[in-house]
């Protein structure tokens, strides 16, 4: 990635599509004297040279054809803007044939298409933000569920970074001392107080293990809690995920731009997500034999934290399913760790409930009709009460795999110092690891980057951000 | 449709899609009341009564449940907005989960959803466009263009609304007359003059003929002109259209935001847009032999202004050429009129040029090799040269079928009120084709409307707009 902030950029900040207007974002020294070649006003004494931050301007947009489009002009003077530099947000006519043509005028005119990410990374780099701030803006627009969205905000607002970067600090204090101490080593002192440095690794051990257990949470929060639906052909496995999934549609679910394409099989249940997986064969045959193959199921339950295991109440016995149950564990590791509810199917068609069922059973059983759409409900509960045991909405969770992996070298660096301590190794040895342990605590927040990070971090953003 | 003006609404006005911004935008009389629940600034002394129109203002959005967004509001007081009421746009972050929340809340606190085009609707209820400028609003969007675009913002600026309302007042102000001459029919006094009304009506007339048969012409501008490409299998169909496709990618064409999904199978060349016909076998199968049924070959050609026929030079000869179009020509009506172009295809597998070949097929014929990209842009400049021959870019022309209709209806009126008057009909049953008459010239530019007619205006606009 070539970083230069010294040019213009511009991007579309709204989706593509059908739709009434689009926003065109432009950011750099030279945004001002680009707008002034394309905008016009006709308002009297209107100058791009006395124009206010946070004032919207209406006027039109000119090329070199002549006349492109009505639009609001809304200004942001340095560093009162997103990127801490001058920005333009244009609103136009969300036409395709406009914004090339305005693109293009942009471009004539010395402006750069921006690279993903691009804006928020001028935002990092002016300061705006810190690198795992930054992160978090991406996360807030994929958030799907309230718990998602929380975790994405708590990380934006920079409680995780402050908790690094406090850490680190300390043990760059430490780490100066201990540099100090080999510059005089031959007068053997001792600058930093061996206890105190224990205790703080110690700590530090400590919190950077526990951030890093956070992970498996923080990307169930994230991704939604994995749930598998298995079951033997036509026990009504496609009905029930499709009463599971439109029961999730809301007051507004029908308003346009609010639609679930995006959410896939995802379903939110008081702020809690969970993620249907390898539905593909379930959506869309809604009365066709579902077909699948063992190794399908086996699969899908292994990357699953819950199993809805349908049966077909009217023909399968007690027995039948204590052998489907119990086959499954034979091929699934830990299947015991894994929540099982059993959605006994069909009670529509029976004449009486078998008594004594839930019992013998041994496992968490709801007895459903997805014919007649009865008791779905228990079955959302169901899955609800799996969260509750996981105290989903506590504490900040890590939630990026960069982070994740950046404490997971962080920890084997402060393992090595820790071990190094107790055999007294000579202390220029520890001092590279410390180094090591400050740069992977700097490169979450930032403090420390590459064109790698930088990179890694931004190309996943989306153009306009 | 239920026309209510006094309630508040509220839309996505941008795109839904992965973006790094949504816009909702909300109009109505309860905007800042119904802002004031959920938006707040840490802002020192800001409140909501006395924000400035046309500012923009950093904040947060809450919902019952608390936090949900920062954002960016823009405000627009009343009439200084787009629908000339209070209006207060919302610039979030592009996530349906977000979004979801805040048309909740926006719900809960008095807003309704908007319908298709209302904002638009309310614009002309309040004055601030006629009914052809607020159609023109949808032409704007969808246009792809120059000349769609320059002819969607003609009609936006009102020209079109100027001539109709201006032939119009004048038929209204004799029509007042003849309604005075029948109040006094029995003192025989003649308030209008028959021969200026007859002289007004020819003018009436000739232009409401022009401007009815603008329609062809503005139609073409509006969709592209129609172009068939056509040829037996193998001749290198699907590699043509490919390459004319493709020769269309501006400079900007990588630019997200600016991809041609949806245009389809459209080109603009130098401004004007030619749409291929039916290419849903040729896009696809770049390679395969394309299987063309007669029937949908002759469908294409019949729904088309310019036919391209391709032949593979290395195999057809002369008479075969001759054969297909003469062929078509039995089948096909008024074949003549279209311009047919021959693409005379695989010149890189000639060894020589056929002698004579253009003179003895009497047709413009372009010899290319699409394999090697060869004489393409010849094909372009055939294609222009038909769009020179119909004058594409110069006066205004109707294309709106609606428009289309109303002046169809305007011109058998007229008709009706001339034979009348050659025939010395009693004056009353005139007026009552002159009421006609003014009724559709009215319809135009909602002067005079119903429901009926601001339903099937605005029911093809997107909500939002």
């Amino acid at each position: 990635m070539r970083i230069n902030q010294d040019d213009t950029i511009f991007a579309t900040a709204t989706a593509h599509g059908n739709a009434a207007i689009a926003v065109i974002r432009i950011s750099g020294s030279k945004t001002f004297e680009i707008c002034k070649k394309i905008f016009v006003s006709e308002k009297k004494n209107f100058s791009l040279d006395n124009i206010k931050s946070h004032k919207i301007y209406f006027g039109q947009i000119h090329d070199s054809n002549g006349f492109v489009d009505d639009v609001l002009m809304s200004a942001f003077i340095a560093p009162h803007s997103y990127t801490a530099e001058d920005v333009v947000e244009f609103s136009v006519h969300s036409s395709s044939y406009i914004i090339n043509r305005i693109s293009e005028a942009l471009v004539y005119y010395g402006a750069r298409l921006a690279n993903n990410g691009e804006f928020t990374m001028r935002a990092f780099m002016n300061g705006k933000l810190d690198l795992s701030q930054a992160e978090a803006v991406a996360d807030i627009i994929a958030s799907h569920s309230e718990a998602s969205h929380t975790l994405a905000f708590k990380q934006f607002r920079g409680e995780f970074s402050k908790k690094i970067s406090k850490l680190r600090a300390e043990l760059l204090n430490f780490s100066t001392l201990i540099e100090l101490e080999l510059d005089f080593s031959e007068e053997d002192i001792e600058f930093a107080d061996r206890k105190d440095l224990e205790k703080l690794l110690q700590t530090i051990y400590s919190e950077v293990k526990y951030l890093k257990a956070s992970y498996s949470k923080g990307n169930v929060i994230k991704k939604g809690i994995p749930v598998a639906i298995i079951g033997k052909p036509n026990v009504g496995k496609s009905t029930l995920l499709n009463l599971l999934l439109k029961d999730d549609r809301a007051i507004v679910s029908d308003i346009p731009g609010t639609t679930r394409d995006a959410l896939e099989d995802i379903i939110s249940i008081n702020g809690a997500s969970f993620r249907f997986i390898d539905t593909a064969g379930l959506r869309q045959t809604y009365n066709t034999i579902e077909v699948l193959s063992i190794q399908r199921t086996l699969k899908k339950v292994e990357q699953s934290s819950i199993v809805i295991l349908v049966v077909d109440i009217t023909k399968d016995t007690i027995e039948d399913i204590k052998n489907e149950i119990a086959e499954l564990s034979e091929k699934v590791e830990e299947l015991d760790k894994k929540k099982i509810i059993i959605a006994a199917n069909k009670i529509d068609m029976l004449i009486e409930m078998p008594k004594g069922f839930q019992q013998m059973i041994e496992m968490e059983t709801v007895f459903i009709s997805a014919k007649r759409k009865e008791n779905i409900e228990m079955i959302e509960d169901a899955l609800l009460r799996t969260v509750k045991n996981q105290n989903i909405n506590d504490d900040f969770a890590v939630s990026n795999i960069r982070h994740y992996e950046a404490l997971h070298k962080a920890e084997q660096a402060i393992e090595n110092i820790i071990e190094g301590m107790k055999d007294n190794l000579p202390l220029d040895l520890i001092t590279t690891d410390m180094h090591d342990v400050l740069f992977h605590l700097g490169t979450i927040t930032g403090e420390i980057t590459t064109d790698d990070i930088l990179e890694s971090v931004f190309s996943n953003f989306c153009v306009g951000k």
